[in-house]
């Protein structure tokens, strides 16, 4: 069988929110550079698979998806066994619990957490743009907030969506790890039961193995 | 059965957004209010439902929620038939199509209309706020683009997702509903397919008992 083909860089979070799926399922697969100084993500091939233009994209045979979280998650139910039901769609409450989880993510977590990591690294690195300390301060503080209800939660269940490790566990991985490398890493310290949980994320094989191709 | 609750008013869009799947579903529901001017979202009782203090929230038994697009999915998974099967999560290539354009409504359909109608209407009728043309305007540019988008889409199915009603197409409902009591709604007038779309969706009988109640 053909391997599915993800477009795009591993450096980029969003590309990287597939590949963690792929890495967990032990996947075959193959990424396509997208050249953006070349404007390839504005090419007709490339908007054919995205019309946006943007990177991730992904293809499988006839299958051709965009939007990082679209495609993770047909990676998740493609690649889904019995010892790894990341979305738990079979049973209602704990799906619902990972959807959650999940859009915690998208619209709280990465929110207040992302920005910071766009300031201080991307911005800097990428573009030669100085960082903005008072988004960065802003954005500090409402990541503490989403941290303590994190820490509370975390207090009572071992993941995110329950006692079980999910996809919106795995979710948080590419922006929480470039925020490490962030001077603003040290803030975990502060939350003991995410600390550990991200240590948990960080230990997986998977995780270990995509880290190593994403390095800031 | 015990009807399932929803907190918060039907008026606000991401409430609303649970609503769809009820009304759809023709489910029996209760609305419970949550008054914001005596601070109810920050009581300890909704704080056990959503530790971000947000509407909505929504309760089915021992089942306890928050985030309104994992509710509107809990709602369309709990009340799916053949006939009415929004996620289509049993056809891999099906329910990522779904998930693509309901991540597209997200990230960038709502990223674009919504500024518009908390611009509009939002902030000048609820907290006396004057429009900032500047949001307007660029937003505006945006949506334009992501319009035309829509419209070669829809050139090719009926609905976002293919030749089927899906979730994606719902979930465009309550946003799009007040942009169109905006000055800006004729704008829909330059994309005949969009147009086609949106008055399918706003002519389905339980999208017309709804929008009686959300009048701006």
């Amino acid at each position: 069988m053909a391997p599915v083909k993800v477009f795009g860089q591993a450096m980029s979070p969003n590309v990287a929110r597939v590949l963690v799926f792929l890495e967990e399922a032990g996947a075959d697969y193959e990424l396509v550079d997208i050249d953006f100084q070349a404007k390839e993500h504005k090419s007709p091939d490339h908007l054919a698979r995205n019309p946006f233009g943007q990177i991730p994209a992904f293809q499988d045979g006839h299958v051709v998806l965009f939007e990082s979280r679209a495609i993770a998650k047909y990676v998740a139910r493609k690649y889904k066994t019995d010892e790894a039901d990341l979305l738990r769609e079979g049973d209602l409450s704990e799906a619902a619990m990972v959807d959650v989880w999940t859009e915690v993510e998208a619209h709280t977590y990465s929110a207040a957490l992302s920005p910071i990591v766009y300031e201080r690294l991307i911005f800097p690195l990428m573009h030669g743009k100085p960082t903005d300390d008072k988004v960065v301060n802003e954005s500090l503080e409402k990541l503490r907030k989403v941290l303590e209800v994190y820490e509370a939660r975390l207090s009572k269940h071992r993941y995110l969506a329950g006692d079980f490790l999910s996809f919106a566990d795995l979710n948080h991985f590419p922006y929480t790890f470039y925020f490490m490398a962030t001077p603003h890493g040290a803030l975990f310290e502060s939350y003991p039961r995410v600390k550990a949980w991200w240590e948990s994320i960080m230990s997986r094989p998977a995780i270990q193995k995509l880290s190593a191709t994403m390095t800031p």
